[in-house]
């Protein structure tokens, strides 16, 4: 079986043209089959800002009413989208950009009302390889923004973890898929002060004990919360750290069965 | 050989959610393998103002500085884009959104500034048709904005209509194509406050004829302009007149060499 990485990238490089650019550079020489996933950034919440839409935060967290989730499809799909394919084909990097939508690839269902009313948020239930592996069959780089929709007409704001790691467990009938998650840090770090002190190696045990001594907290829990989903459903490894970790022998976070 | 029908629609159909939502109804049932083109409508101008972006003219034409290809690209390719392509999922049509990037397919250069520059405006130098021919074979539509790209990262506004005759022409070499631009009348009209009056065969000879007798004037000339480039480079038949000539047998324009 051949290997396919999936790539999801956030705001420390979509923010910063100069970052993005050097990124796609090396993006576009890895060899093999694969599929870049990004998150929005902060252009979405600029944008908001400049069009007098009010950003709703519940227990903070923001709320996807009509207004932002326009606001996202401008951005996320057009604007980010559209530049970054842009960019691969300036390095002869052949790519298409891909919602959920598009190909009817990743389908999702608006978020059930608890407690809180999230809006147009989308929970993945299922993701369709056919027309994406063609693609990848024919050398084409698949570039998905964080979009996904619920097969009556309704697109659906999705976090970009989720799809990156939704798409990674998709292709496992297909590939050996390997899932990159690419922020701002090195890996998983023992000691949130020091960036030399990255964890190399987390499993499902070691794991439960970071948790239980309080080095995994905060941000990085649903991180690995989607990390372990992709594990356990036959992906091969998941990669956590610094971008540079794709393109040279880098210390970073594996996370294996 | 197949016939592949390449589909452009403009303001009439996209600024209106019900009348788009009809179209798109009825072109999902349309056999054999087929492209949608959309312009923008009004969308970007109402965005332009709600950013309090200046939308500058020259001689009535729009210029495309940064600040306006942002907004294009946002409106286009993110939300007219992506709404089409879930809406045609929802009725069973398997569609792809795309911008002249995605697929390396609609290249084109910065126009040249003469009297009149005109910003990032792109006129289409190539057009690849592999990786849409491939999708089309594979029954997926695939829906494209009007932005091209210059191969060197540029994202460039272009002409709806030269985006939809430029597609039909690069695909003969593969289809027997048909190039239908559906606007608000129902064809070329001998006159204009007659919308029954339609002129139901134009050829290269009657068409001189009737710029003569000032029958084509402003706005169809450019139209009737990219219909003769399509016929003069072996698009099959151009079909000019409101939507539903493509469902039902209505009188309307057809342009034939």
């Amino acid at each position: 079986m051949k290997t396919l990485k999936v790539i999801k990238i956030g705001g420390n490089i979509i923010d910063d043209d100069e970052v993005l650019e050097g990124f796609l550079k090396e993006f576009s020489k890895l060899e093999g089959p694969k599929i870049l996933v990004h998150g929005g950034g902060k252009l979405a919440t600029k944008l908001a800002n400049k069009m007098n839409i009010e950003v709703k935060m519940t227990n903070g967290r923001r709320i996807t009413n009509s207004d932002t989730l326009d606001i996202i499809t401008m951005v996320y799909a057009g604007k980010i989208n559209k530049t970054i394919v842009a960019k691969l084909q300036e390095n002869q990097c052949n790519s298409i950009g891909f919602s959920g939508a598009d190909g009817n690839t990743i389908i999702s269902v608006k978020r059930p009302i608890k407690e809180i009313d999230y809006g147009f948020v989308g929970d993945v239930i299922k993701v369709n390889t056919k027309i994406v592996n063609l693609l990848l069959q024919n050398t084409v780089t698949p570039v998905f923004c964080a979009i996904t929709h619920n097969e009556s007409g309704q697109l659906l704001n999705t976090n970009a973890d989720t799809i990156a790691s939704e798409l990674a467990i998709g292709f496992t009938k297909d590939y050996k898929t390997e899932l990159y998650y690419c922020f701002e840090k090195n890996g998983v770090l023992q000691d949130l002060n020091d960036d030399a002190s990255v964890i190399e190696n987390i499993n499902t045990e070691t794991c439960k004990s970071l948790i239980e001594q309080n080095i995994i907290v905060d941000g990085m829990l649903p991180k690995l919360n989607n990390c372990f989903h992709a594990i356990n459903n036959n992906v091969h490894k998941v990669h956590i750290g610094k971008s540079n970790m794709l393109f040279t022998e880098t210390s970073h976070t594996i996370i294996q069965a």
